[in-house]
């Protein structure tokens, strides 16, 4: 009988598998060069968890379930609740700042299409209890060293940067009600996703002052945040927001990657929950969704029954990220090796090739990786298995080995041959341990 | 609002995430060493998927749902069924022997204990095309290579082997009806898991013939395989069967990892699928549920619409080990880092907080790890910071770094101080990539 695959998941074949690998060590490591402890949750949480954060809409785009003890319980489709939740367990043991980071696999039963898939790996970075400006610059930052170990270059990549507590507070002063804002967010974070002229239709049915309209528009379209005093006129709200946003740019700028952060308005993110700096990483072009996102959150913990602490941290998946790093010739098939031997085994007579077996077990004992054909037939054969293989050196058990105990290794890379006592190979080995 | 953790689920805190890592890495270590190559599924597959293989009877360990398809699934409780289903997709395409591992992520819903919970990760690794009793060997040879990293030696794990194929042969020769072997295996199974009083007389239940149960009670205590020939007559069957498992005695003894290796009838796997070698790794004290298990199967992949290909594998649970390497004292708590930094950054000078973040993001993007403190209280304060972090070198911005642009670069291991001027050690740094 012939089962599908399930829709919209992903089979990772050793050529995607080495994809992934590339893709899950970079995050990694980038999140260890900042500090960044690693932590992991499980792979379903009760349903109620996802509701807290998000609603009961969120429901509609989750695999959940109903085990036999009758717990509603859902496949995690973020990691942010379960993190919430762990650092809530232990959060008077945790010495602070928390500096965790995390590569869930995570489900969303959303319609697959470019970009989305059901099933995806998502970077998070999060900083849990502190307030200042340096921990918002350490996630912008971390996330732009990842992208620029790949190979990306300010050219392909910007991150934009903006703050929800700038927004609201200039808002407010264009007379803007409170119980509006959190229907203008929304349709903010659509600007640059829908032509312009629906963009302007949908804020206008909102915003009904036309020269709050108006000025909410050329405030979009800033791209430097010392532009906006010379817009709008700015209360204390809106002072002290710009001058953190100020502050932020000001230790890009010292971190070295200044040239890849740019003030941006229309960066709202659409969830509720951020409170201060949002920001989005996109590609230059503009024809991928976000690659990453994130922000300021102060009240998700205190939400999920524990204290009020402030938090700052970021996503990024890998489904959009592999298409940009496609795009831009970072990754293309058969660059990256599903296999690597230091050592393949191939004999010249068929005899030897017990001798074989020993030898490989010898080489891998001592922690190196090594094969040797199941069926040796030809020489030729063997060699061009090796080929395959991403081999360093092959060893040729032949006629020097029968009467002299010899070996002959092979580095592919270069051609040359040496024979070798079979002995001093494997002192050689032994050694190297 | 306080929402708990789904019982039988895991949270990976950083001190467990670094030994889930331990085990992880090692494993895939292991798995190179020998050849294997990395694929991964989806979490989640057709409920059907594990009818198959294993019945309905495992829909009630299963956590399964229902999308809003209304498509029946099923969390993964193992991966097999998927390495059918994505072999048999692209049989055509791969080239054979196919020797794949994995690392899933699995959920079972069964109840708690010791060494079985609710979410686990196991090690798969399986060869697929290859009949030669080489590939059975690799696979035991693959399993002791990892154990055998970690510390443990052949005092204190066993590879008990056995052979379903020789066992049929055996118990047929002994008068066993064709329909009674499958009623057999199971019982059989538990031979070392109840009391030899209860296994006795469960065996006798089924095998009314005395002296046919007298000499399976025999069979069972064997612990070489020559002895057999002494205690029975043997078949044609029983006769292949017996030099097979002569062979696989001999190469995992040519691959030095005899002393780990035992007959033992006793080993007969719960599964129906396999039909040649089985065998399970068992602590030699006994007091745990096996560290792993696996065999050979000839008809998974015609099971799942696919061509009748031989295949052998072992899967390794990351639960029994665990609890197996803490006893063994190769696991302790604090043994492994959370976090490893190559430097840390201390300011003398409050004023110079601004330096150590331009310098910290200087020697990531360099690609080193490092930190520098958010808040710049005393020296002390922020060198106690640094030797909690398992930090190599702390860097100290202090009086020399304001006159005469140097660093002090203290190694936290000798203890040793060093000057440097600013602009060498970035330099050095630059040069090391």
């Amino acid at each position: 009988m012939k089962i599908p695959a399930v829709k919209g998941t992903r089979d990772f074949y050793p050529k995607e598998m080495a994809v992934h690998n590339f893709i899950v060590d970079g995050w990694k490591a980038a999140s260890r060069r900042s500090g960044f402890e690693e932590f992991d949750g499980p792979i379903f949480e009760y349903l109620q968890m996802y509701q807290v954060k998000s609603g009961d809409e969120i429901v509609e785009q989750l695999f959940h379930l109903t085990d036999r003890g009758g717990r509603e319980l859902a496949i995690r489709p973020e990691i942010t609740p379960t993190l919430a939740r762990m650092v809530n367990q232990q959060v008077n043991a945790l010495p602070r700042p928390i500096k965790w980071f995390s590569v869930p696999r995570l489900c969303r039963a959303e319609r697959p299409q470019k970009g989305r898939l059901r099933e995806f790996f998502q970077w998070n970075i999060d900083i849990i209890g502190e307030e200042s400006t340096l921990a918002d610059a350490e996630v912008i930052f971390c996330a732009i060293d990842y992208l620029r170990s790949t190979g990306l270059t300010d050219k392909d990549i910007v991150s934009k940067i903006s703050s929800r507590k700038l927004l609201a507070a200039l808002l407010r002063n264009l007379g803007i009600a409170e119980d509006k804002l959190t229907v203008l967010y929304p349709i903010l974070d659509k600007k640059s996703k829908i032509p312009a002229e629906a963009f302007d239709e949908m804020l206008r049915k909102e915003v009904t002052d036309t020269a709050a309209a108006d000025t909410i528009l050329k405030l979009m379209e800033l791209h430097t945040v010392d532009a906006i005093s010379g817009l709008v006129d700015l209360n204390d709200d809106a002072r002290a927001a710009l001058s953190e946003l100020q502050d932020l740019f000001g230790i890009l700028g010292a971190m070295g990657v200044g040239a890849y952060c740019r003030f941006d308005m229309s960066i709202v993110r659409g969830l509720a929950y951020y409170t201060g700096m949002v920001f989005e990483m996109h590609d230059t072009v503009g024809n991928l969704r976000a690659v990453c996102g994130g922000g300021r959150y102060d009240n998700l913990l205190r939400d999920f029954g524990g204290p009020a602490i402030t938090a700052v941290g970021m996503g990024m998946g890998d489904c959009v990220l592999e298409i940009l790093l496609r795009e831009k010739g970072i990754l293309k098939d058969d660059t990256l090796a599903t296999k690597k031997l230091d050592y393949f085994i191939a004999v010249a007579e068929p005899t030897l090739a017990d001798k074989a077996v020993e030898l490989a077990a010898i080489i891998r004992l001592a922690g190196f990786c090594c094969e040797f054909p199941y069926k040796t037939g030809g020489l030729g054969k063997q060699l061009k298995q090796a080929s395959g293989y991403n081999v360093s050196r092959t060893i040729i058990l032949g006629q020097e080995f029968v009467n002299e105990n010899k070996l002959v290794v092979k580095n592919m890379a270069t051609g040359q041959q040496e024979q070798i006592a079979a002995d001093d190979f494997v002192s050689s080995l032994k050694s190297a341990c």
